[in-house]
């Protein structure tokens, strides 16, 4: 029941790039589950990952090899997290990039390995291995729709988008892909999302281009309010293409990038809630005029993670009053309740610290009858905004995350 | 479909306390929905109220009437919060104030008034004045049981406990109602929960009490993280038994005083739990060997209001990465994962970093069946433990917050 989004039909090669497909059978026969993504020599490669402490196996093994070398391949396995499994799953973690580094003859350290799916169960290695040598000779540069699909656990679509644009001259290339639908609340990185781009871009400042556009992507995003153990989001810039960006490029010229960059991955985080667990409804919640970003992220996920709030829209119920109520326990500081606006798209339905005058039930009914809808929080206290993302809480929901590992 | 929560048969009665209940019609015909407490003169009475900054109006009336004279009347009515109702929902509440200190020849500032029920509509104020004469005139010592029923809302059985008890040679009676299911997440209070005992205990020190028998009860609970605009808790004491405290009493005789009200207080905050909106499971979350009670709420209530952590406590299945998820997100700093153990009632699913070694699917499965069941989760860090209660998230939760108000 994904909320408008469209079927992914298809992506743009980017030069330097080349990913592998197969069925290696981990949860389920005949299905995707095994991508790798092979990166050319002299590649830039940036990442972020999750914040959870219960980082899994993969997570920790990708942050060590990529202060070590550069990456040459990113091995990617759903149905299995391998996160709660100790030291097994570190050594398990690092088998799979030994194994690859001997088939491709490249370096242990220039694999990087992310996994996605049940925590706690130990990863099936020989199912894993005897699929690797598939996965290699399939290496193709227009397989990026398969491997959107490969990288799916309760996803019910692919996501992915591609933007081809002028900069400095050039022309360049982006492509992402993304999954997750549950277990979704990024804190400093996201769930699986692999971005390449054929621009040549240094890698600190890739680096820092991926932290900023990252921050209002992935980073603005909850389903359930649940860091998954194995957020991971990289960026790769192959530096086949002819733009060059580094921390000396004009300004005009990485804002132009950045620009494009941060639509590809904001159409891959707004992907994500599209096909939320159970979703029904597409929430943009917005916070103005507040004093800083912390204070407007404090505010929106506490109205994106309240279940009163979530239910009410996905009865397309217009019961601001539980919206009120979780704008009012939001900790913020001083708050000055009378002051504060709060609209569904353009309807307002509270100031002065009561119903709006000028709102009627009919008028609020029409939003919410609507799948796409915003919640703007006006503060009047000061210069910053802020929006995230979110979805319902449906009957759906609970029958995916009551019946799943079942 | 309250979990393992006896009938409601009798409650003591408090001698100094009476307690009037009648049909005002305020939201249903023909259903309790406004209740007095009468409390006599020279009493003591302490109160804590939510910390939510759209606090109903009712709350600001009952603070500043608390500062400034003695209660003698507390008014309670369900089926309309009287909150984000602004200028308006403050002189309703002052309205209904002004006449019961007519009927009952009183100062306006010695009525307190609490309300719950839908945020966002005024009072009928019609309705509730004409009811007063009725409430006044049926005012009854053995009116508890009536009155726990009078204050639900979304409550499917009233909740009371008393206690009787010798302290320092008296005999002491405690006897509590309370009412909330939904929106609970008590921040420094609890929704409506009204306690009296004939103990003689002056105001400061009553407060005093208050304050820390609330922490370890009603500001240990959570049903859906939502803190409520309207959270009230009372504590009377009549003075008309034999037992005198202040802060010179002897510990030994507070100590025992305090335990039994922790007593009371502590069934009435469960029961909230056990009746919480689609609860199938009561849980308790106790965090040991923290650092700080700070520490042990951080990690206990990122576990209890997870959404995948309830479903699969909904779900009856032991899907102990969830638990472990919940944990590394809950922003506890240097937490040293593999020092970490986990545990359901008895059974160890969690140690160095991975599923303990002794655990099966069936021990797991066989905790997980019961409708009792104590998550414990050892940090191995300090000293200070703490415990919370909540419930598991269900599809009657949705069903009941999707269909409600409409």
């Amino acid at each position: 029941m994904a909320v408008g989004l469209k079927k992914l039909q298809e992506l743009s090669p980017i030069n330097g790039i080349q990913l592998g497909v197969c069925k290696a059978g981990i949860k389920y026969p005949d299905r995707y589950d095994l991508t790798l993504i092979e990166i050319c020599e002299n590649a830039s490669v940036a990442a972020v990952f999750t914040k959870n402490q219960f980082c899994a196996a993969p997570v920790t093994v990708s942050k060590q090899h990529l202060a070590l070398a550069s990456p040459r391949y990113l091995v990617i396995n759903t149905g299995n997290a391998n996160a709660g499994t100790g030291e097994r799953g570190l050594s398990d973690a690092k088998l799979s990039c030994e194994t690859i580094a001997d088939l491709a003859q490249v370096p242990a350290q220039s694999i990087m390995p992310f996994s996605t799916g049940v925590i706690g169960e130990n990863l099936p290695m020989d199912k894993i291995i005897d699929a690797f040598p598939a996965a290699l000779n399939n290496c193709k540069a227009d397989n990026w729709v398969l491997a959107a699909e490969a990288i799916m656990t309760t996803d019910t679509m692919p996501k992915g988008y591609s933007k081809t644009f002028q900069c400095n001259g050039e022309t360049v290339v982006i492509t992402g892909i993304a999954k997750g639908s549950g277990m979704i609340c990024p804190n400093m990185a996201t769930l699986l999302s692999y971005v390449a781009t054929d621009a040549n871009i240094k890698q600190d400042f890739l680096q820092e281009i991926l932290i900023k556009v990252n921050n209002n992507s992935f980073n603005s995003i909850t389903v359930d309010s649940d860091t998954s153990t194995n957020d991971s989001c990289v960026l790769i810039a192959s530096g086949k293409g002819g733009l060059y960006l580094d921390k000396n490029t004009d300004d005009s010229i990485v804002s132009l990038f950045t620009e494009q960059l941060q639509e590809v991955m904001n159409h891959l985080a707004q992907s994500l809630i599209r096909d939320a667990e159970g979703a029904s409804k597409f929430i943009a919640v917005t916070v103005k005029n507040a004093n800083s970003e912390i204070e407007c992220r404090q505010i929106a996920y506490t109205v994106a993670h309240s279940p009163l709030v979530k239910t009410a829209f996905f009865a397309s119920d217009p019961n601001w009053g539980r919206i009120l109520a979780a704008v009012g326990r939001a900790g913020v500081k001083d708050l000055d309740v009378d002051q504060i606006k709060i609209f569904l798209n353009d309807i307002c339905i509270v100031e002065n610290g009561a119903r709006a005058e000028s709102y009627s039930e009919e008028k609020g009914q029409s939003v919410m009858d609507q799948q796409d809808i915003e919640i703007i929080i006006d503060v009047s206290r000061g210069k910053t905004s802020h929006t995230i993302w979110t979805s319902d809480l449906s009957y759906d929901y609970i029958k995916i995350n009551a019946e799943y590992r079942t």
